[in-house]
C-alpha cells in the first residue's frame, strides 16, 4: 500500500493530572499517547493523507497501548519495529493557570526508540511511492543511535525522491544548543522543508528577529529549503493565547500568513505538531498557500481538548476556516 | 390540585463528555436531563410557581430516569402519558473553547412523545385552574401528532381562559423555515406570550432589525401577542457571554430592559430556558417588568453550571439582582 | 490486502453506569462500543488473523467512535459504508449482583445498518481471497434490508469458496422464533460452521437435550455444517460462572471438548463472540481441536476485564491453557 | 390528597468512599441520602404507596439535597418542616471485605430534627386520611424532643385510627440499652405493627431465642401488636450473605416465612427499611403474607446496588419473587 | 526539636462539588484538607519553615485523616491533643463563575477544638525555642474555651519572647463585630504581627480608607505592632483577579509593596493563609520587604490548583518573583 | 530523636487502572506509592513503631509526592537522600479475576536508589538508638552499587548492635536464582530475622517441602536466624485467599502459628510487607508469638482496601484478633 507520508520519531505515554491539580495533589492521572512526530502522523491521517508512523516500541502492555492510540486514528502501524525488551518512555504535564505555566517532567531516558540500533528499519522498503518523510530535532537528540538511523532514513528519502520535512523542536533536556546546531545543520542542509518556531531558529541556529518573514527566507537561503513554515503564538495569559503562523515558499518567493486565532486553551501540547500535519495536508494537496491556512485552524482546534493529538476532521477545519462563529452547532 | 403553569413538549437524556472532551474521546459521558418546556417547567417550580410537565415517555429505565430528574426539582409529573414501548430521545453535546464552539449532536427521532397519539392527553383535565400553558416550536416540528396534541392544548386552553406562552425556539434539523413559518404563524396567532431570540424572529417570521424593540412591538402588532420577550446574547468567546433581554408589554405599550451580566459561561444549554421560566415566575407575581428581571438574572446564574436546568433559589436570583459581588459568600 | 477473515454485523455505543449502579441513578455512563460480529473481528484480529469488519456507519462523532475503537485493535475498517443521515444504534447495560441479574436495554431500532439498501455493499471486492464470512442472527434480525444484505453477502461467499459461519444469536427484542426459525433456516443450509449456544439451538430450530454433543451432531446433521460449537456456562450467581464448549467436526466426525474455567465475572457481555473469535483463529490454524481450546480460554479471559471486546493476546491465552496460576504475574 | 403511609424520622446526607477505600485515603467521598424512616418512605413509594415523609431540615444546600432526594422517587416531602438554622445529619460509610465489616462514623448530633421542638408538625392534617404511620427508635433517641414529637405523632395516629409502625433500630451511640427498653416500651404498647431484627430484640427488650416464630410469638403477645416482623440475615462473609425474614400475624396466628436469597452484597445499608417499605406495601395491598414476600424480594434486589434506598419496580419484585434467573435480561 | 512557627487553630474536612457543580446536582465530593492557621503552617512549612500546627482532633478516620494531610506536607504534627469524643469540623465549598460568586456552607459547630478546655495544651513546652506564635480571629471566635486556650497561649508565648502574628480573619457566623473588635482588641493589643485584608480591617476596628498604607500605619500605631500587612484583591471576574500586598515595617517606618500578579483563579481559598505562610517565612529568613515578595508569589500561585493549602516550592516562588513567564516549562 | 525501626529500599509510583480494567483500556491510572521496605515501614509506623525509611529520590514532583505519601503515615523521611539528576521508578499493575491472575509491569531501571553510591548514607548517625534494620533482596538486586550501599548498612547495624531483619522477596526480572542465592547468603549470615515464603526459600535458597515449620528451623539452623517468619497464602480464586503465617523462634526453639483469614481481596500487593511490619512491631512489644498474630492480622485488613500500604490501626488489628464479626461496625 503506498503511504503519502512517513513520520519518524518517538511516541510516549503521557500522564497527567486532571484538572489544574498538581502532580503532588494527584490520586489520578489522565493517560494520552504523544509524541512530536506520532502527532504530525495523526493530524494528517485525519485529514485523509495516506500515512505510516515508524518507531520501536516494547511488546508490553504499554507498547501495545500506544500502538492502539495510533491506530485508532487510522495511522499505519505496521512499520514499528517491536522488540521484548526496553521501556516505552513517559512523561508528566501538570496544566497551569496564570501566572503558573504548564510544566513537564520527562522519564524517556532510554526508551525502545533511543535504543534502536543502525539498520533496523528497512527506510528502502517503507519510503518507496512516499512523499514526504518527516521527523523533527527530538528524534536526533534522544542517542546517538537514534540519530543515525534518522540519518538513514534521510538518505534513503532523498535517494528514492522523497521530500524530508523537519522540525526543529529544540529540548535542551536532550542535548546542548551547540550540539543541536551542529547535528541540525547537517541535517538542515539534506531537508526540503522546514517548519519550527521563532524561538527554535533562535536557539539551534542563532537566527533572530522580530521580522518573520526575513527569518524564514533566511533560513530557506542558507539552507536551500522549498519552504519554511514559523508558527506564532503569543501568551498573554495560560489560558488565553494567540496563534497564527507564516511559509515563505522558497520556489515562488511568496509569504503566505495564516489567519490568526484567539484560543482558549485547554490543551496546547501538541500544537506546533497539528500544524505540522494540517500543514504538510494542504502542500500534498494544494501547496503552501493552503498548507498555513489548514495548519493553523487545525492546531488552534487542537489546543481546544485534551491530548497531544487532533481529533479534528476536515470538516472542522473548513468551518473555523471559514469563520464558523461561537454559537451552538445544533 | 391547583397548578399554575403546565409546559408540554419533549424531555431527552443528554450526554456530553465532561470538560472539553470530544465525543470520539470519551470513555465517560455525563448524564444530564433536558427539553425545553421541561427545562422552563423546573426553572419556574424552583422559583415557587406550582408548575406540572407534560410528556410522553416509555416505562423503562430511561424513562424513569427523566421523570425523577423532573420531579427531583419539585415539578409534577403525573400527568405524563407512559408507554411500554418507543424510546427516550437522547442527544449528545461537546463543549467547546475559542475558536471551537460547542456543538450538538440529536438522536431523537421517533422518541415517545414524537409518537403521541391524539386525544392521549386529557387537556380538559390537566389545565382546569392553570394560569399559563407554555410549549415550544420545537415540540409542534417533532411530528404531524405532536403537533396536533400541541394544537389540542392550545385550544383547550384558548377555552379555558388559560394564556398560551410559546418559544420559537426553531431547529433547523426537525423542519425547514417555510415549515415553521406556517406553523408557528398558527400558533402565534392563538398565543399571548411570545418568548424568543432575534434569530429566531428573523429565521421564523423574517422581522430582523438592529432595534429589538421595533422587533417586539412588530412581533406584538401582527400577532396580538400581550407580550413579547426576546433575550440578548453577546459572544466575544466561548467561555465568555454578556447576556440580557428586553420585553415589550403591549397592553401598556411599554418597554422593560431587564440587566445585563458579563457571564463566565459553564453550560449555556437551556439559558433560553430559564429565561422563560423566571420570566413567567416574574409575570405571574407582579407583571412584566419583574418577569424580565428574574428570567436574565435565573438565566444568567444557570449558566454557571452544568446542565440543562435551573438550579438555582430564588434568593440567589434576588442577590444576583442586587447586585451580590463576586466575593465568596461565606 | 488479503484478509482471512470478514465479518458483518451492527457495531453500537454501549453505555453503562459505573459498578453496580442503577440506570436510573447514574450521572456518569461508560462508554465502550460492541456488537456480535465486531466482536468477533476484534477477538480474532488481536490473535493475528486478518480480519474486516463491515457494517454502515454514519459519519458523525458516534460512527466515528465506533470505527476508531473497532480499529484500534488493527481491524480493518475501511469497508464500512458511510452514510450522511441515520443513527448509531445504541444500547444499556446495568450490571447486576445475585439475585438481580444483568439486563440490557436496547436503543437500536432505525439505526445506519438496519437501513442498508441492497446492493451497498461490494462483496465480491470484499471477499476476495478471504477463508472465512461469519454473521449473526441479529444482523438478519435488524430489517428485511440487512437481511438481504447478508444473503447477497452469503451468496457472494459461496460464490467464492469463502466459508460461511453463523452464530444463531437469538434476540426476542428483534424477531418471533417463528420467523427466526425461518430465516435462519435458509441460512444455515448456506453455512459451513455454526457457533450457539444449547439455548439458542433450542429456541431458534427447537432442537433440545442434556446431551450437548448428541445436539451437535443432530444440527450438523440435519444443515450440513462442517463444525458445530456449542458454548456452555453455568451461572451459581452472577459473580461466578463456569464456562466450557465443545465443538463437533462432522468431517472427522469427532467430538472435542474445551477446557473448563471458574469464572469471576466481570463483564459477561459478548463472552460468545469471544468464543467465536479464538475459535475461528483455532481452526484457520490448526483445526477445530485448537479452535474450541483457543476459544474458551479467550473467552474466559474477556469476561475478566469490562467491556464487549477481547483485550487478551495470544500469549495471555496460551498461558490460561497451560494453567497460569493465579498468583501475581511480575 | 390522601396519603396512605406517613413516615417520620431523620434523613442524613452519607458520604462514603469509592470501592472499598478507607475515609483515610479518600479524595471524593460519593454522596448518597439516607435514614431509616426516609428508606422506608423511598421504598413503599416506588412500589406504588402513596407516601409522605416527614421531617426538620435547614433551608440550605444540604437540606435541600436531602429534600430533593426524596422526592426524585415520588415520595410526598411537602410535610417537612424547614427552618433557617442547625444542620443536616451526616454519616460516613467504609464499605469492607472480609475479613473488614463495614463500618460506619456518625457525625449526627444536633441535626435540625434532633432540635425539632413540640407542637412542629400539625399531626392531624398530616395523617389525616392515612393508614400507617411509620417510625423507629432511632428517631426517639436523637433527643428528649425528637422524642416528645415522635410521641405526639404516634397519640395523633391512635387518635385518628391510623395503625403505628415501628422498627426498634437499636444504635447504642445514641441510646443506653436501659433508655431504650424503658422509652421503646411505651411506644411498643401503643403501637401496631413491629418490624425489628433477632438482635435488636435481645437489645432492646432482653427476649432472644433459637426459634424466631416463638420470639415472634412472644412480641406480639407482651405488646399486643397485630403483626411481628422479623428479618434474618447469615453473614458467611461481607460480600455473601443470605438473607430472609418471617412474620407473626397476631390475628390469624399464623407465621408467613418469606422466601431466602444468597446475595452478592454491594451495599447492605438500609436493607432493613427496604424490607419494612416492601412489607408495609404487601401488608396495604394484600396482608402479611404478600407483606414479608415482596419485602425480602425487595431488600435483596436493594443490596445488589449502591445507596441506603431502594431503586426497584414492582416487575422486578415479582420477576424475583418468581425466580428470575441469573441470565442477562435482554 | 526546635520548631521555629507555631500556629493554632481549627483543622476542618473541606467537601466540594467537582467543576461548578452545585452540591444539589452532585454525587460526589472532592476531599480537601483546610483552616486558616493550619494552610499557614503548610505554606510556611512547605518553604523550608521548621513548623508545628497545633488544634484539637476527634480519634476517627476523620480526625486521622486531617492529621495525614498536614503531615504529608512537613508539618510537625505530634502536639495535636487527641480526643476520643466530639466532632471535626467540616465545610462546603461551591465553585462560582461569574455572575455566581464562590460560595461556602459551614458545618463546624462543637467541633473538637472549639470544645477544648483551658489547659488542655502544654504551651509553655510547645513554644520553648520557637520565633513565632501564629493564630487567627476565627480560633477566638470558635467558642468561648477556644478563646481561652488561644490567650493561654499567646501569653505563654509573651513569655518566652516568641513573637505573636495574627490575622484578623472575621467571620460573621461565627460572632458579631462588636465581639469580634472587642475580643481583636485584646489579642492585637499583645501581638506583634498583624496579617490581614482591607475588608476585615474595616470590619473588625472600623478602619477604613483608599489609602492602604495609611491604614497600615494607623493599625501599626494603634496596637504598636511590628508589621502590618495587608493583602490586596481585585475581582473583576470570579476566574479572573488581580493580587497584591503591602506590608509596613514599624521599626523601619518602611511600606514594601508587593508584585502584582494577574490570576487565572482555580481556587482562592486560603490565599491569604498562603500569603502569611510565605510571608513569615521571608520574614524568618530576611525580612518584611523578602516576606511579602515571597507572601505574593506564593499565595497567587496557590490560586492555581485546587485545595486550601499550598503545594508550591520555594524554586517555583522564585521563578514566579523572577517573572517566570508562560511559556510550557519542560 | 531515636528511631526504633529503620527500613531502606525503593519507592516507587505505582500505576494502576481501576477496577479490572486492562492498561490497554485506560484513560486514567490510579496512582499509589509502594516498595517493600517503604511499606513495612509505614506498616509499623501506624501500629505506633517509631520509623524511619531510608532511599533515594530526585527532588521533582514525583519525587516529592513518593515522600509526601510516605511521610502522611508518620514515617520519619528525614534520611531520603536527594539528587537532582535520575528518576522514580515506577510500576504498573493489572489487578484481575479468576481465571486471570494479576499482572505487574516494571519500569524501575536506573531509578534513583538504584544509582545510589557507596558512602551516600551516613549509617552510622541513622542507625544510633535503632532495634532494628530492615530490608530485603530487591534492594540487593537492584544495582550493583545499591547492593553494596545495602551491606554498608548491615555492617553498621552489627557494628551498633542493631538487628537485621531481612525479606527474600525474590524478583525474577532483576536476578538470577544463582546471583541471588551467592548474594543472600552472604546477607543471611549477617542477618537475624528472616521474613519470607515458601515460595522465596525453594527459590533462593532451594530449600522446600510441604513442612513449613521444618523450613523454618532448617533456615534458622544453616544461617543462625533469631527468627524465620514465613506467610503462607491459599488462593482458591483471584477474589478469595486464605491467609496465615508461622515463625520460629529459634532460642525458645517454638513454632508459633498465627491465625488465618479468609479474605475478600481487594488489593493483594504489598501483604507480605504488612505482615513484616506487624511482626517487627509485635516482635519488638512483646515477641514472636505477637509478632506472628499481628502481621498476619494485619496483612489480612491491608488486602481489603487498594495499594500497598497499610491503612489500618492498632485498634482494628486487635478487633480482628478477637474475631470482630462481619456485622456493619456503627
Amino acid at each position: 500500500m503506498i503511504r503519502e507520508l512517513i513520520t519518524f520519531g518517538e511516541a510516549m505515554v503521557r500522564l497527567s493530572p486532571p484538572g489544574c491539580r498538581r502532580i503532588e495533589q494527584s490520586q489520578t492521572l489522565d493517560v494520552h499517547v504523544g509524541g512530536s512526530e506520532m502527532n504530525v502522523a495523526v493530524a494528517a491521517a485525519r485529514l485523509g493523507v495516506s500515512t505510516a508512523f515508524v518507531t520501536r516500541l516494547p511488546d508490553n502492555p504499554l507498547g501495545r497501548l500506544v500502538r492502539n492510540r495510533i491506530r485508532e486514528h487510522g495511522v499505519d502501524t505496521d512499520e514499528i519495529v517491536w522488540t521484548s525488551t526496553d521501556r516505552v518512555g513517559t512523561y508528566y504535564v501538570e496544566f497551569g493557570a496564570s501566572p503558573r505555566a504548564n510544566s513537564v517532567v520527562y522519564d524517556r531516558a532510554d526508551s525502545a526508540i533511543a535504543r534502536i540500533a543502525p539498520g533496523e528499519i528497512d527506510w528502502d522498503r517503507i519510503l518507496r511511492g512516499a512523499r514526504i518523510l518527516h521527523t523533527s530535532g527530538i528524534t536526533l537528540a534522544l542517542s546517538a543511535s537514534a540519530a543515525e538511523a534518522t540519518f538513514e532514513g534521510i538518505e534513503a528519502a532523498t535517494r528514492l525522491g522523497v521530500k524530508v520535512s523537519i522540525d526543529l523542536n529544540y529540548r535542551s533536556r536532550l542535548w546542548s544548543q551547540e550540539r543541536a546546531r551542529e547535528v541540525m545543520t547537517k541535517v538542515a542542509e539534506q531537508a526540503d522543508l522546514l517548519i519550527t518556531t521563532e524561538e527554535d531558529t533562535q536557539r539551534v541556529f542563532g537566527i533572530e528577529g522580530e521580522d518573520y518573514e526575513a527569518v524564514a527566507r533566511e533560513l530557506a537561503r542558507r539552507f536551500s529549503f522549498d519552504h519554511v513554515a514559523i508558527t506564532l503564538r503569543e501568551t498573554p495569559s495560560v489560558w488565553r493565547n494567540r496563534w497564527s503562523a507564516i511559509v515563505y515558499d522558497a520556489q515562488r518567493n511568496a509569504v503566505h500568513r495564516g489567519p490568526s486565532f484567539d484560543i482558549e486553551v485547554v490543551d496546547r501540547v501538541g500544537s506546533g505538531d497539528a500544524f505540522a500535519g494540517g500543514f504538510l495536508f494542504g502542500l500534498l494537496r494544494e501547496g503552501a498557500e493552503m498548507g498555513v491556512r489548514y495548519g493553523v485552524a487545525l492546531s488552534a482546534l487542537k489546543q481546544t481538548y485534551p491530548g497531544d493529538v487532533s481529533w479534528s476532521t476536515r470538516d472542522e477545519v473548513e468551518r473555523a476556516l471559514a469563520g464558523g462563529g461561537l454559537r451552538i452547532q445544533r
